[in-house]
Formats: C-alpha cells, sequence, structure tokens
C-alpha cells in the first residue's frame, strides 16, 4: 500500500490525494506538520532531502517527490493521461506553468495570509506576488474561454494541478469575480464523480 | 522542421536546444529579444500566451511551450527518458525541481546580475534568493555523490534540465568551489557524444 506524508491544507499534497480518490487508490495518509518543522527532521529529509511536501512511499519503502511528478506517476495508464504525444506534453505544459507561473505567487500568498495568518507581516512579499498571480489567472481564464477543460479532450492532470490552489485563491487575496471562465471551470471538477473537496476530506479524515 | 523561438543566453531555451542537438533533429532557431519586449508581442503571445521563452512551433503550426514540457515531447521514444515507470517519474521529479526550487533563485539572480547588469540595482532581489539558490546546490551535491547522473541508470532529460542554469550559476553569484560532485557531473555532461556548450551554439549560430 502507498503511504503519502504530507498536510492537506496544502495544495500540492491535496492534488495528490484528489487523484488517489478519483483513482480509487487504497493508501495511507501521514499528517505532517511543517510548522513543527516535521518536514525538516532526519527521518523526514531521508524520504525528501529538499525537506517539501507531500512525498509518495511505495510499498517497497521507495519514495517519490514534487507534486506533479507524484501525479504522473500515480496517472501513468489511467484517463488522466492522455495517449496523444502532443497532447500528453501539453498537460505537462500546464503542470510546469502551475510551478511556476502560478504556486509560487497565488499559494504563496495564501500560505502567509491564511495559513500563518500574518498578512500585515509579510505585507511587502504579498503586494510582489500581486501581479504575477493575476497574470496566471488570466491566461488561465482565457484558456478557459475556449475549452472547458485544460486539454481539448477532457479532464487530465493539468487540470487536478491547477485545480488545487485556483480553488482556494481567495484564501491568497485573489478574488475569482473577474474570471467567469474559471469559476465554471471549477464548477466542473467539482461535478466530476469521485470528485471530494480539500475541506470535505480534512473534515473527514479528522473524523 | 521545428521552429523554437528563444534566446540562446537563457538557460531554458539553452536546454532544448541541446537536445536537439544531442538528437540531431533539424530545426530553425529564431531569436527572440526579450529586451526589445519580443516576448510580449501579439505575434509571439498567439504562440505562448504566458509570454515566455521558449516556444516550439510544430510543422502543422501547432505550439508547445514551457522548457521542461518540450523537452519531453522531443525526448519521447529516445534513450533520454526512462522505460521503467518510477525511474520516469522520478526524471520529472528532478525536472519539477528545477522550474521550482533552482530556476527562480539561481535563474533570476543570472538575470539580474549577468543579462541585464543590473546587480546593484536588484541588490536586494538577489540577497533574498541567495539560500534558496545554496539549498539547491546542496540537495544537487549530496545526490550527486551517490550516483553519476540524476537518475541511476545513467544520463536523462533530469540532467540536461539541471544542467542549463548550473554550469553558469556563477554568472549568477553561486560559485560551484564547495560543491566537488556537482563540477565533476558538469564535466561528465561537457563529455557527452554530441554535447554543445552555450557560448558555442551561440558562437556558431552568429557566424
Amino acid at each position: 500500500m502507498y503511504t503519502v506524508y504530507g498536510d492537506l491544507r496544502s495544495g500540492n499534497c491535496y492534488k495528490v490525494r484528489l487523484l488517489m480518490d478519483l483513482l480509487d487508490l487504497p493508501h495511507r495518509w501521514r499528517h505532517i506538520d511543517i510548522f513543527r518543522g516535521e518536514s525538516r527532521r532526519p527521518e523526514f529529509l531521508a524520504m525528501n532531502p529538499n525537506g517539501r511536501i507531500p512525498v509518495l512511499k511505495m510499498p517497497d519503502g521507495n519514495c517519490l517527490c514534487e507534486s506533479n511528478a507524484i501525479l504522473f506517476y500515480l496517472g501513468e495508464g489511467s484517463r488522466w493521461i492522455p495517449s496523444d504525444r502532443l497532447e500528453r506534453a501539453r498537460m505537462l505544459q500546464w503542470m510546469f506553468f502551475e510551478q511556476y507561473s502560478h504556486e509560487p505567487y497565488i499559494a504563496t500568498s495564501r500560505y502567509w495570509i491564511t495559513l500563518l495568518g500574518e498578512a500585515e507581516r509579510f505585507a511587502r512579499e504579498i503586494s510582489e506576488r500581486r501581479n504575477g498571480g493575476e497574470a496566471a489567472l488570466k491566461v488561465m481564464e482565457e484558456h478557459l474561454q475556449k475549452q472547458d477543460f485544460f486539454l481539448a479532450q477532457g479532464p487530465s492532470l493539468a487540470d487536478i494541478a491547477l485545480f488545487a490552489y485556483t480553488h482556494v485563491a481567495d484564501e491568497g487575496g485573489f478574488s475569482l469575480s473577474p474570471f467567469p471562465a474559471i469559476r465554471h471551470w471549477i464548477a466542473r471538477m467539482e461535478a466530476l464523480p469521485g470528485f471530494r473537496a480539500m475541506e470535505q476530506i480534512i473534515a473527514q479524515d479528522a473524523e
């Protein structure tokens, strides 16, 4: 059985959990409290020397890091990865866009504002990430005005990767009101069979 | 024939060119001068709404963006992508590491210091990227002390992606003197059959 080390409030961890739920993959979830330094301890660094969550541990003890690489590993052979070569590369294009042009602005702002609750202390940093986050949302909006999901063929890992932090963008100070196509895409994602929201999983795990 | 739109002084563009040279793929190279705003013009944004280089244009006019997605597309079916599922995901792990934990620190500092020549003006930004860049190099050093390339099986796209900005890290103010395993890996990369250095390609294209 797989074991995932992560924190579900992190979009990078949630996206892995969401795919596992959609694929009905049995696994154990081990909560890592980064605020208590648990991702910097020797036993965690042995799994990921880069000290970041999530980490996927295989039944044989092998570990895999980087949320989008984990998605790719878990998604191979499923309908979440297109079989066409160019479409598969386009999916990766959006996943690299997510990690380079989206996450460092929207997720990082959300971390300071909502997870740390330190919006005032990080006011300059948050302000510096404003334009980048808006630019990423504009690129997404423009694309989703033309098609229902990031790939023309339908839902893929690109949607899961981008959904994770976009649906909680307001917690990073980014309103989705000016982005109707993004809001409609979020509704389509939430209507997928087997979909579970971040809050829903957190509440259920807490029971 | 493929057309690549980019600037060879950008590691993200050079890595695409390096793979094309290693695979002996015929292509046209179109220089995009980002300092003259050429990546923000309508005809460029029609290829990549995110306004970034490189862009790969297919013979049929289809475009693909994000350097590491382009590497994946071009590398499919070659020895640069492992056939084993876990190794393939590990390769992507290092490519996402490159874009998230390496490029934003080392490439960005190099951009300000060497390409813009504005080290003083961006002193605060450069200083803020110091720790992140050092951390990325430490993770690489530790890994390369154990094996010759990022994957145990030998050279892969992960090496090409990470080589691009690491071999010019000094231009971003990051000395490789404290990282002997990285320096030996760079020498191994430069000894690969068909390898061409960034400066070598720039000089040859200028002829």
